[in-house]
């Protein structure tokens, strides 16, 4: 476990600020994600990244996960919290604020999640911060950091799929089951659908099949790798 | 650690959900708390007595706690978290609806944090669910459960004091500083003060060179041990 | 009468804050209060006091009297005239905003209506004023005020109860029926109601056998010389 | 003075209601009014008309007035506290919620001020509540009922003008100055004015040296008459 | 064509501004205008004049037209297109705050479409911009412009009348019917509709036997003479 | 001219609803495309589309354009119109509740402009809509369209490049500047940036110099051919 926030005093927390952290708020999401994955994958994995980036380097403080996040194709499958575009947005925006106005000026926040309407109100809630303020704020989805590695190369990967499954094997095998499901994610063309799960009919995207734990591990450290090297630039 | 929605796969919670469970939503928050309390002292609270309730009692699901709440004193002091009115009860009232929406029908949100904007704003949200679905929502705080024991008689005790210092010796001594304030809530008589720091000038309320990590076991007993029989008879 | 503001010409009311008066702004309510008591009791009662405190000190001025407020256990009873969270808090935002913006730098807010929704949706309002202006604002329920006095002790006295029906009776016993039920409240034990009439059966708490006009005007007393001592340090 | 809400408790209420009464909503104004006319003019306008409605005609009941509008022009005059449009519409709109929720059907609100935002605010209230509910709802300014009358032909004659001032003579002379200013209202043209009362710089327009209380007098009667014989037809 | 602004380059755009151009914002509306004139006869005349001001007198840019506005009564004809009040008071006043931010500094806003609500929602959006930037802004509607042509004397005239069938003769007679209607507007006495469209039965109001391509060509031509001298004044 | 709404009286639409016209909103945008495109390229590009399709299919209507959108990185440069996300929003529900209130059960939205926010936001629209009514939308940006076609192989063209600039010089190349500027983007990698111009530096992303009528010519084609396509299954 790294430096987490709400295991700070008050004074500890304000000798930290004086060294300029660089500050992670980790967002999760309560979501379906197959037969075979549990409901908080994209907590744990956002959790895990910003855990090891603590550890592995100096300086790195992590602020309370919000576990919660915006959803559109498996909105209606149980378990799914669906948190609506301006609650998220406004949300995420009184956080920034309190950290902004404690003096926090490095923010990385790093979402599990990475559907369009989720990553839209994340960033609203940043650009209004960064414009009303002289801060640094960076905002990225580990899931689209990770396909950023050479080794990943899984067409129509997704969801569920094995990037995830490997990556949670890694993280928390004793919550991933022995299931090793496979599914198609179906482009809707533009149409909007009422129940967005026609899209992927198995509720994940890729044959999962192929995951592993050596596979996830590369994966998350990857990442973990990544963006200690562009949240080092963040001065 | 009880029965965890993050950690269940979307079937498993189908198949909990069709026994009509008890399902807690801990609400904590991010706050100074004295000079040695940790800024998470209410999550820390909160998803205790929530993990207890589902490790003692049966067919009780915890779901993932939302770390943030609303405040006032403590606002300006680093660490705290101040999430906004609206934003707060928006937010509340998503999760609200999604839990619903998929059929769980007992919920019991305890929130760690007990000020009057903070439970105003989480009761309306559930107001709101309360009116629209046929469904039963109890919220407390265990903050003011607690302070129905007969054992614990400390007037003036409130934020940071000794049922809270108590309580967290009980649940993580680690993260408790060896320090035993004392402070003192001044009322500020009606006037609303800008900054509300001045009510609380040591940053807590009580004299915690009385508490005890056995007193804290006992408190946190009563609460749960309360809770679980105020909830038996939601049905 | 003491001084009404809407009695006033813009150039006596200019004359008047030259003088930096104390502004008082009642909040009414228009809310069932049982079998014996009128309807706008709450407003009554806070306009009253108002009065009293402009007739009996110097330099204090009279808003015109906002009529309703938020409810929740009355809201399903006829008469009871229910505003909405929002409505309210941008409503008293607004009146004090021109207030403040007149020069008026000392006001106090005595709600006639004590539910905490109400109280926090009008607190709300203070503080987003308060932390724009440099502005002293006081927000009061008369009902706690009430409370605080020593000759004062019926348990379980609330809604429509002794306090109520003395004070009215001293204020227009001619609206007050002759009738003098007794009632309970029932503590809901943080189950949200629907139906929140269920915690009053009767519609009131307490025994108003007990009340009588010598009481009332006891207690009205009480209330105007405390909120006179306490405005006078609003300086 | 008529029939009074708040004069009335819940069970006189209901015996009222089971008639189908009409019920006034009176909407005054706290706002300049030049050098001779009080702040409450639109207020004691609308009230006066109200209570006269109900003295003369059966059935007529009198919700308590909301006391504060919006305001162009005036809104930089001491004394004139302005409500925003969001704020005005929906404090009515739950105002009227709530007496349509009792099963009142049949509401006329009069407004004594008459400014475009304020009308259009109101207007926009009562057609969320109409397109929700079966109910009719009537709303008038009684300034534009009064320039029905063929015996009323002042040119220019607008805010505390002729009119105005005659009214509050045969209202209540005692808040009416001797003063009898003369004052011109100036088109911007469709500018939008920053500082809005320059279209009426001194504050009024009209000749006021015409007003008379016999001729308020009149008026008056004429609005009571005509709002009475249009009210009828609202069954 | 005039000077369009979305004919124009950034850069030219920028040469256009150093000049300090007057900025005209034209508002149409899709709404049902009687069986002989196109659901686009407000945006037609509203561009019409915009464009013919470009072309006859100098440095005056026409900014994209906005086609759409807020109805009333004839929300429910086929063809209506209606925007809610605060969609289109947000909407006109994020235009505004981008071209104020530009530097455009005299602007002139023409809506083809004159019901109160749509006038006030727009002059709500003009008000905000107003008073936070040191800019003229100048809203209209060219249907009351047009009111003030001594030529123009047809009682009761009003939306697809006289006037609007003669300006769309003048202006596109191709997509004008050769049916010329009457049709009348009933006053409702104050009474809100639930359904508008019964105050204009034939969903007109005028004669429009009486209309002509000459007398459109005139009334067109006088609103341009007379927009292009109130605007002469705006600097 | 394919059939547009704005051109048809209520009674020709009502004609045209009853055989389930494909209704086409076309949205464009007012925002800055480098020195040699207008700053209504992407309103150009939608409408040409649209009417394209209409002329070229049968009972196809094209409602008018909305010529405003959401930007991000083109926000602060001259001519960029930027329309805040709630606005957006709002104002295209409100479109759509008016086009599906009216009849019309099969809508395709084409926006010429493609940013994420923008694209959320109308995606957000679509989604309220589709869940309230029965009705099939298809929401497209033609920038994606395009890219889906072999022939259009150009790394890194986006905002003014090789696409647009062809597409522009096959609709009006009287609005093309001769310029041919070569620009790049640059991936600001999660940061949020205060201006976001700084990832175009020259304001554009492509080598123009490639640009030409011809390939405008069948892009716009293939995309009014796929679009017709795509559309036909909407029943």
């Amino acid at each position: 476990m790294g430096m987490r926030m709400d295991r700070l005093t008050t004074k500890e927390l304000k000798d930290i600020i004086r060294n300029d952290p660089l500050v992670i708020l980790p967002i999760g999401a309560t979501e379906a994600h197959g037969i075979h994955l549990p409901l908080g994958t994209d907590t744990f994995q956002a959790e895990h990244v910003a855990n090891e980036m603590s550890c592995r380097a100096e300086n790195i403080l992590v602020a309370p996960t919000l576990p919660y996040g915006i959803h559109s194709s498996m909105k209606g499958i149980a378990g799914t919290i669906n948190i609506t575009f301006d609650s998220m947005r406004s949300f995420v925006t009184d956080i920034l604020r309190s950290l902004v106005g404690h003096g926090m000026g490095r923010i990385l926040i790093i979402s599990g999640h990475a559907a369009s309407s989720h990553m839209t109100a994340v960033t609203e809630a940043c650009r209004s911060v960064v414009s009303e303020h002289d801060v640094k704020i960076m905002f990225v989805s580990d899931f689209y950091v990770a396909q950023g590695c050479s080794e990943f190369r899984f067409d129509g990967d997704g969801h569920g799929g094995v990037l995830e499954t490997s990556r949670m094997l890694a993280i928390d095998p004793s919550i991933v089951k022995k299931d090793r499901p496979k599914g198609e994610f179906i482009d809707a063309g533009g149409i909007i659908l009422r129940d967005g799960s026609v899209c992927m009919p198995e509720g994940i995207a890729g044959d999962t099949s192929k995951a592993s734990a050596e596979l996830g591990e590369r994966m998350n450290n990857y990442i973990v790798d990544t963006l200690i090297r562009m949240t080092e630039e963040m001065r």
